[in-house]
């Protein structure tokens, strides 16, 4: 397992951490397998979803504050319930096969480091899997 | 890694990928192990839900529109906003242990590739993992 | 792969079931790898989040319940159509770490199995991949 750090900007914000992970991939000479990219927060997630224009996140974002707003009839006191509730949404982790050294992605996918109580330094976790077929 | 092809019929569409994911176990001759099924499109995933009731994908395919509407206050100029954030929501990819051959599911679950801006034609792609126990 | 059972206490309901995933790493000497940790109901989930303050799940069940009410326009008729829409938004699997014999979470990580229809006995399936690095 390699543990990379990342810095996030903003109360929410949308990291594009494909780089961070291909190179871990590069360093670990993975050349055919999975990885398993893991966020370690609780107010944290990561996600794989469209690269190509910045509006999609930026609507993610805007969204999630609808479905799951900042302010309500919450108990926990350190009022970020909220961002919980995204993370368990989103979730911890995702998983991405590795073929010939680069990761697969589709066309338009990014792995992307979701912060929802920000702004932070965080940490990602990536292990590769290498059995199989 | 093999990929499948599969068409989807609708705007919002869940299809049982199920038996292709058995096939391609069948193929790889995986015997003891755990598949990832992997989706490569931002407006589509990949989720686990009951097979025996088709009212099931219906009412998720009806919630899904409430909680996250079509139209509303996007930015991505594509029109399918919605279909993003609906794919973050469910995630990118499933997965399977696999034992004696056979994909280890509960008694009423089916794997379900999710579109979410159909109708198209899209990929899946499976790949396994056979060490550990 | 080993089965391990639980109990739910009410409708809603986070289990912690962060030690019967430690006991399984421990019964299978898993010193380095990774866990699938995975929910064969289709009513219920399993996801990573805050366990120091239980309000944190109190919060997240009482959302979910505003997410993706109760009762509504559904047509599956056993009346627990939110808890299947549920289940798909948290997901059917966890993926966790193991380095030194040890789950690898973040410092306020538990793993939690998610119940939304019950109180029920339910079953958790966990199974290791210990190759790459």
């Amino acid at each position: 397992m390699l543990e990379r750090e990342l810095k996030t900007s903003s109360r929410t914000d949308f990291v594009d951490a494909t780089g961070l992970v291909q190179a871990v991939v590069d360093e670990l000479e993975i050349t055919d397998g999975v990885v398993v990219v893991f966020n370690p927060h609780t107010t944290a997630a990561v996600t794989i979803n469209e690269g190509a224009d910045p509006d999609v996140v930026r609507d993610m974002s805007v969204a999630l504050d609808r479905i799951v707003p900042w302010q309500d009839d919450y108990h926990h006191a350190e009022g970020n319930a909220a961002a919980h509730i995204k993370a368990s949404m989103f979730g911890s982790s995702v998983t991405v096969i590795v073929q010939d050294g680069r990761l697969q992605l589709g066309t338009w996918q990014k792995i992307w480091f979701c912060e929802f109580d920000g702004p932070r330094r965080r940490r990602l976790w990536v292990r590769s899997l290498t059995s199989g077929e």
